[in-house]
C-alpha cells in the first residue's frame, strides 16, 4: 500500500467531486475456477484498490460525501480461522493503513445500505463486471438485475474517471519500478527462448515464469504468437519456423496491481527477411513519431492520426498503398493494415478503467467517438494531461479475411493496390508498444528501454 | 481430446444411470479479472469435459435419457469475429469430435429447456459453482436463487460420481504423463532455487514458469512456503533462511485438464536438522506405509488409520505423544499433528468432484462422515475401487493456535506431552504427498519418482 495520507486525500477530493449521497464501492471476492474451494488467483477491483488499497477479498467501503464518515465492512479471521490460515493483521489494523478507522463486520453492510435508502439518499456505485457484484447491487436497489447497470451513478464515474486518470508520483514510480525491474527482465529471459523448433508456450512460459519469480502476475493474458495479424489471441501451441516474426504482447502487474504493457515483434532465427525489415521500420517510424507528438494539451486523436499517416506514407512507398495519403488517412483506408487505435490509458486496469465505460475516459464534449472502421477502436481521444500513463502502439498486419473482404467489396481502391497487397499473404503482423507518461512539458517512456530497434533486436534473439 | 468413442460411451452409461428426463450441462463461462475484457485464464466445468471434451467457454450440452437426443449449444464466430480472431474451427466441427452431431445455437438453449419442463420432464443439473451458473439455473428453474443448488438431481449427481471415480486408461496415461513430463520437471526445476536469501515467490514462479513453458498451468494455488504448519497458505513472501524447511504443494493440469498433486518438504541449506529429520523419517513412513496398503476392497479410512498410526507410533518414541498408540488414535489425538486427512480422489479437478458434494464422492452407506476434530476433514472414507486415483499425503505440524488451545484446555493430557511439544516450537510442517491409482491387484504411484528419501532430498536442494 501507499501511505495511509495518499488514500485520505483521495477520498477526501471524491467526496468533494461527487457532492452529496452514500458512495458503495463493493470490493471483488473470490471466484471458483472448477469448484468453490478452488479459486483463480484474487483480483482486487481497481476502484476499490485506488481509494482503499486493501488487497484482500470480501471487503466493502462505504464514503458519506456530506457527514464525511468512511467505513470498511468485512470480517476478521476466527480463532477457528487460524488454526488454518495463520495469525492475521486484523481488518481494523489494515484499515489503518487506509485511513479508516470505522470497521463493521460484513454482515451490518446490508442494514446500513438499507438504512441510507430509506432516508431517501442516493446510493452511488460504480458499473459491475461481475455476476457476484451486479446480484448483490440489484438485492440492495431492488432492481431487476437486466437494470443494475443503468442505475450506476454517472457523478460517481465522472468522480473517479477525473482522478484515475491523473497519475502521482508514487504511481509513476510503480509502473516505472515494475516496468524495468519485471516485464523489461522477463522479456529478457522469454527473447532467449525465440528459437527455430520451441513454441510459443515455451516463450511466453518463461515469461510469464519470469514475472513470477519476481512475485508478479501477468496484467492481462499474455499474446506470443507468430500470428501476430490475429489480434485477439491467446493460442500458443505453434511452433516456431526459421523466417517467421514472433509478436510478444505482455506486461507484468506490480505487487500494488498496477499494469504494464509491452509489444515487441522479433524475427525467428534472428534475422528480419527484407520484406518483414520493410514493414517493422515503418512501424517503429510510426511509433516513434507518435511518442514524440506527446505532450499536455495535445488530442491523442491527433497522435494516432499521425501513426496512421507515417503508415500510409511508409506502406504506399512500399507500393501497397497509393493516391494522396492525407486523403487515405481521412477516408481510412490504411485502416486495412492498421485496423485499431494508437493506444489507451493505463494505470491499474491495463486498459484503464474501462469497467466504467470507455467514452467517459477517452472522449469528451470535444471529441465524439468516430464511427469510421479502425478509427473507431480508438479508445481515447481527448486532450492528453500531464499525469496521464499512455500506451503508444501502431501495427500493421496483413489480415487475410480483412484483405479478401475489402478487395471483394471493392473498398479503397483509389488507396489501396490489392495485387502489390497479395505479395504479402502469409506476412503476419508488426507492432511495437511502450508507455509513455505525459510530464509538464512533454513526455516519458516508462521504464528502462526495452530493445526495439531493428538490429539491436536481430542481435538478441535467441541468444 | 480423447477419442469420439470415449465421449459416445461415457454418455451412453450417464443415460442409463439417470434414466429419465433430460440432463443439462451448463458449460463454463469467461470471467472477468477487473474488467469485462480482461479474464482469468478461461477453465472449463469438468463434468462438461468428461462428457463433450470441449474446452471453450459458453457452450451447453443436452442429453435426453429417454429418446437418447444429444445436443451442444454455442455459437460460431462470425465473419466479422474471424477478422479478430483468426479462422476456426466450426462448433460442428468441435462437436464431432465428440460423437454429437446436432449443433444448436445458443439462443435456441432457453426455449429447448423451457420445452422439456413444459412437458413436465424432469431438467437434471448439478449444483453450480459459479455465480453466472447459478442465476441461469434460476431462470428455468423459477426458482429463487438460494434453492438452485438444492434443487440440484441426486440422480446425476450420483451418476457422474459413479462414472468420474473409476478412471480409464486414457485418464490414467495423461495423468501419468503429466506428471513425469511437467509436475516432476517443475519440481526439478523449482528445487534448484531453494537456497538461504531466495523468497518463497522465486521458487514458485519457476515451478509455475516450468509448467507454462509446457504449456501448462497449475492445477490449484501453488503452496510453497517455509511455514508448512499453516494449511491454508498461499503467501510467497518470505525469505528463506538456513535451517528452515519450505513446503512445496503443487501439480500442473495437463492439456485435458486433469490434475496432478505433489507434496515435498526440503531443507533450505541441504541439511535437515537432526529434529527436522526425525519428522521428517516418521511421515515418509506413515506415507509409504499408506501407500503400501492401497489396494481394491480397501476403505480408504483404514489407509487413513494406518497413517495416523504411524505417526503417533513415530511421536511417541520422540516423547510427544504418550500412553497407548492405538487408543491415542481412537480418540484422535494425534490430530494435533496430523490434523487434516490422508488424501483424497484426484482427475479432472485436484480435489475430484468436490462441485457436487463431498459426501456423495467419498462415503456412501457404509462409511459415514466422522465429527472427530481431524479425522472429519477426511474426504473420502469408502472401500477403494480399482481404477480410483487418489492422493496420499500424511503430514506432522506444529500449529502454535492450536497447540495454545489444546494445551488450554487439557485435551488428550493422557496421549500428549505438551512439555515435550514446546520444544518443537517454530519447527513449521513436512507433508509428502504422492497420486496413486488403484489396480487390480494392488496400486502404482502416478509418474516417475519424484525424490522423497531423505538423503536423495538432501543431495539435491538447491544444486
Amino acid at each position: 500500500m501507499f501511505p495511509a495520507e495518499v488514500y485520505i486525500q483521495r477520498r477526501k477530493r471524491l467526496r468533494e467531486l461527487v457532492g452529496s449521497g452514500v458512495i458503495l464501492f463493493l470490493g471483488n471476492k473470490d471466484v471458483a475456477m472448477n469448484y468453490a474451494a478452488n479459486n483463480y488467483p484474487f483480483r482486487q477491483d481497481s476502484s476499490f484498490l485506488y481509494y482503499f488499497g486493501l488487497d484482500v477479498p470480501g471487503l466493502a467501503g462505504m464514503i458519506d460525501c456530506e457527514l464525511g464518515g468512511e467505513t470498511i465492512y468485512g470480517s476478521d479471521p476466527t480463532l477457528e480461522d487460524i488454526i488454518w490460515v495463520g495469525n492475521q493483521e486484523s481488518l481494523q489494523e489494515k484499515a489503518l493503513k487506509a485511513g479508516i478507522t470505522l470497521v463493521k463486520p460484513l454482515e451490518r453492510l446490508d442494514g446500513d445500505v438499507f438504512r441510507v435508502i430509506a432516508h431517501a439518499r442516493e446510493v452511488h456505485y460504480l458499473p459491475p463486471y461481475r455476476e457476484q457484484r451486479r446480484l448483490q447491487l440489484a438485492y440492495y436497489d431492488n432492481l431487476k438485475y437486466e437494470e443494475v447497470d443503468r442505475n450506476a451513478s454517472e457523478a460517481l464515474i465522472r468522480a473517479v474517471a477525473t482522478q484515475r486518470s491523473v497519475k502521482d508520483s508514487y504511481e509513476i514510480q510503480e509502473m516505472e519500478e515494475t516496468m524495468t525491474r519485471v516485464t523489461g527482465e522477463a522479456y529478457t529471459q522469454a527473447i532467449r527462448q525465440i528459437k527455430p523448433g520451441a513454441f510459443e508456450y515455451q516463450v511466453s512460459g518463461v515469461l510469464e515464469g519470469a514475472a513470477l519469480a519476481k512475485h508478479c502476475r501477468m496484467a492481462y493474458p499474455v499474446i506470443c504468437s507468430v500470428n501476430g495479424q490475429i489480434l485477439h489471441n491467446h493460442y500458443y501451441g505453434n511452433e516456431l519456423k526459421k523466417g517467421q516474426m514472433l509478436l510478444i504482447d505482455a506486461g507484468a502487474e506490480s505487487t500494488r496491481r498496477y499494469a504494464t504493457d509491452i509489444t515487441r515483434t522479433y524475427p525467428v532465427g534472428g534475422k528480419f527477411t527484407g520484406q518483414q525489415a520493410e514493414i517493422y521500420k515503418i512501424v517503429l517510424e510510426a511509433q516513434l513519431e507518435a511518442i514524440k507528438a506527446i505532450k499536455p494539451g495535445k488530442p491523442y486523436f491527433e497522435v494516432h492520426k499521425l501513426a496512421s499517416t507515417v503508415i500510409a506514407r511508409g506502406l504506399k512507398e512500399l507500393g501497397l498503398m497509393k493516391g494522396d495519403v492525407d486523403d487515405a488517412v481521412n477516408h481510412g483506408a490504411h485502416a486495412l493494415f492498421f485496423p485499431h487505435g494508437i493506444g489507451h490509458m493505463i494505470g491499474l486496469d491495463v486498459h484503464d478503467m474501462e469497467d466504467i465505460g470507455e467514452d467517459y475516459i477517452g472522449y469528451d464534449l470535444d471529441f465524439k467517438r468516430s464511427d469510421q472502421f479502425g478509427t473507431a477502436y480508438l479508445r481515447m481521444a481527448k486532450r492528453l494531461q500531464e499525469g496521464n500513463v499512455v500506451t503508444v502502439e501502431p501495427g500493421i498486419y496483413f489480415i487475410e479475411p480483412l484483405i479478401e473482404k475489402w478487395h471483394s467489396e471493392g473498398r479503397y481502391r483509389d488507396f489501396i493496390d490489392y495485387k502489390a497487397v497479395r505479395k504479402y499473404s502469409g506476412f503476419g503482423g508488426i507492432r511495437i508498444e511502450d508507455n509513455i507518461v505525459v510530464t509538464d512539458k512533454g513526455h516519458q517512456v516508462i521504464g528502462k528501454p526495452i530493445a526495439k530497434e531493428l538490429t539491436e533486436v536481430e542481435s538478441i534473439v535467441g541468444k
